[in-house]
This record gives C-alpha cells, sequence and structure tokens, in this order.
C-alpha cells in the first residue's frame, strides 16, 4: 500500500468519514483473490487500451474496482493477465496520470452512477424551496 | 480562496502538471461576471436541489464549474440567483460534503465525457497490443 492507514495516521488526516468506511486489508492478490474470488473486475491504468468510457465498459453492482499505488501503477503480470478489463481514465498526452485520489473519486461515482446511487441522496436542502 | 497557490506553496505541493494549468485569478465573482459575462454556469453545491446527473443536466463545450471553498460552500445569495443551476453530487444522508478537490475531479470528468474529452488521449499504451 502506498500510504498509511493507522488509527494514528487517519486522525492526523482528519478523515471526517473514515468511520463510515467498510475496510477489509488483504496481504496481496493472491490472498485476495483466493478468499474472494472476484469476477465482475475493472483496473484502473493509465496504459489501459480504452477508456473508462467505452461502451464495453459497463458497471454492474458488486463489481470490483483495482488501482494500483501513485508510483508504480498496477502489476504488469496483473495487468496482462486481465488486459480486456483495463480501463484508462483520458488525460492529456504530455500527464503521466492523475492522482489515486482523483482517479478514485472518478471511476467510484462512475459505477456509482451507473447503479444508481444506491444508499446516496441525491437531491440536497435546495429541492424543498427556491 | 480556501488555499495558497504561491509558487512556493505549489513547489512544495509537487504539483508536476501545474505548468499546464491555464489559470486565471478574479478578485470576486463581481470581477469575474463583469469581464467574463459567462453564462452556461454549474454551481456545485451539497444543498442542489438535483443530481449532476438529473437529465436536465447537460455540460458543453465552454460551460463554466464553480466550487466553494470546502469549510463555507457557495455564497448564498449566489446559490439562490442560479437556484435552477445548482447541482449536487449524491452523497450519505451523514455525510456533509465530499472534498473539494474529488468534486472538481468528478464533475470536471462527466463535463469532458460528455463534450467528448477534447484534446485528451483517451487510449494507453496497451492498445497496440496486449
Amino acid at each position: 500500500m502506498g500510504f498509511d492507514i493507522s488509527e494514528k495516521a487517519v486522525k492526523r488526516a482528519g478523515l471526517d468519514y473514515w468511520h463510515l468506511v467498510d475496510l477489509h486489508v488483504w496481504h496481496d492478490l493472491d490472498e485476495l483473490f483466493g478468499s474472494e474470488k472476484p469476477e465482475d473486475i475493472w483496473l484502473a491504468t493509465s496504459k489501459g487500451p480504452r477508456s473508462y468510457t467505452d461502451p464495453a465498459v459497463q458497471f454492474r453492482d458488486g463489481c470490483w474496482l483495482f488501482f494500483g499505488k501513485e508510483t508504480a501503477g498496477l502489476p504488469e503480470a496483473f495487468r496482462l493477465q486481465y488486459s480486456q478489463r483495463c480501463i484508462r481514465i483520458p488525460i492529456r498526452a504530455e500527464a503521466r496520470c492523475l492522482n489515486l485520489s482523483n482517479s478514485v473519486a472518478i471511476l467510484a461515482y462512475e459505477a456509482l452512477k451507473q447503479t444508481g446511487f444506491p444508499g446516496l441522496r441525491e437531491a440536497g436542502e435546495m429541492a424543498g424551496g427556491t
């Protein structure tokens, strides 16, 4: 993991909603695939052959999104094994990649949109009056 | 502005692509509206009456996205004046708002998607072979 999620680090970062996160940690990909057997997976990588907005890419309820750490991205062997599941967020040719937080936000919200924002509130307080 | 964009601060933050940003700074909203006369505007606010994914919300080339600072959001008078242009990113009812960086990423990429990712590269290096 490219960052520290110890209780101390999380407190220092001021993550207001950390307690709402349903967090699981696996030691490595083998452990994850052995225990969870994920099938509907998508690998976020700037090397991906197609955009996440390609019609062939559909996010369904229960799908998994994989992101690599910012310095190295996802392991090459993992990417090659699932090359048809590698997706890219379009960026300028002269840029290497978006930062991890923004990449997660963009793909997570595209997936949430496609699955109907389950459990999320769509209208804010202005919906009532003006 | 809720953050420091001095050269020193930007260097310290390690923003690799800052030189690619076409940055304009206006003193306040009056100055911006006086000089630029933006018409196709969208205000990002957790108070917004509808989701940014509502069919009535269409992002077009040249539109403007407005975000407030994290502590206060956009000014109330500005929101009320453009209430039909206020959009919300759906989140859990018990959370106040997303952080600013993620909010910008989500809405900017939705707008970029709807306008065909102008000038951005959609396929990464895996597009050539595996």
